[in-house]
């Protein structure tokens, strides 16, 4: 990962951590009615694990809040109406599609957070970053969704459609995360974007997909 | 916890654990829609974090699974049509009467299963009991549901009356997990339904509700 000037970008500490926190709740809620949705028990399972592994990283983050001796409840809250627009965004009309927003939202949006900790001050930025450097289940989901492409020609076109509209979506919820102050100019953002960009460019290829 | 002789009840080792896996899973699956469903933050992350810990017990059930060799997925799937009838029978008509049926269900099946663990041969009685011992996070759940009845007093009765109709489907599912063999008499069974009814009625009484 190149590595940009980034300590202008990154929100400051709390913000950081609520956001990062309240969308890793998210992730678990969203993974978890994937997993009760998959007719399959193999899909339930893989789904299941990915589920698990975001709530681990919500509890490590919460960790984190507390550390501060802050509420992480109360760092949470002013993100829930936001979170809740963006779910609303990227549901799909199936589990499949559902499952592809999950991969495709929560690849983006790690790498994003994961860039946004070298920002951060003191160990909360290593702290952080090795958490969300910890597997997300992310190959497990792949190989549910190749199989499921593999079984349904036709899904392929459907899935690679979807996924270039969650790109949209998801970028401008990222970009919302952004401090506001001065330094957060467009030239300062773009390599950032560019880069994860990249990196899920190169998870719809290990699905076959056009990204 | 009296110790009644529970080798003639105990089902043979890879349907105790295949069985035991898929209920779990069911949990998660059951909890972390409650969790999707709660409106508020502090029940969003107890409820959740009792879901992950039934992901874990289901984790840690698969792992005794490939430990004798066997394929998890094809353990638990003689359960799949079971366990989709039970859950349809213990939804509730909102998240609160659904965090009920979490509470109830699950804090009787998993005594069920500990008591029914002392019968499985090796250490693989032993191994299940310290999983299925450890927390599932009831205490959680038990205290979502106490706010909950406290913001809103005619919830008492309605969840009383739901938690009454819970008990009957829930032990007809344990019975069915139970071995068919001449040595599971009703004689044996009485002690262990006894047991697992007295603890349901304690959990009940912590909620201030009437078993």
């Amino acid at each position: 990962m190149q590595h940009v000037e980034l300590a202008e970008l990154t929100p400051e500490l709390l913000p950081f951590l609520g956001m990062a926190a309240r969308l890793q709740l998210y992730a678990f809620e969203a993974l978890a009615a994937v997993a009760a949705a998959a007719p399959g028990l193999e899909a339930k399972v893989a789904v299941s694990s990915a589920a698990g592994a975001a709530l681990t990283r919500h509890a490590g983050l919460v960790e984190e809040i507390r550390r501060r001796d802050d509420d992480p409840i109360e760092a949470m809250r002013p993100y829930a109406d936001a979170v809740a627009a963006f779910a609303a965004q990227v549901a799909g009309s199936d589990w499949r599609e559902d499952l592809l927003s999950a991969y495709v939202v929560f690849g983006l949006l790690d790498d994003f957070f994961l860039h946004l900790a070298a920002g951060l001050p003191g160990e909360f930025g290593e702290r952080s970053a090795r958490l969300l450097h910890e597997d997300a289940g992310e190959r497990a989901l792949a190989v549910v969704l190749q199989r499921e492409i593999g079984a349904d020609p036709r899904l392929a076109d459907v899935l690679a459609l979807w996924g270039r509209r969650l790109v949209g979506d998801t970028l401008l919820m990222a970009r919302s995360v952004l401090s506001s102050g001065p330094g957060a100019t467009d030239e300062r953002i773009e390599p950032v974007l560019t880069e994860i960009i990249a990196a899920h460019t190169r998870r719809m290829d290990a699905l076959g997909l056009t990204a």
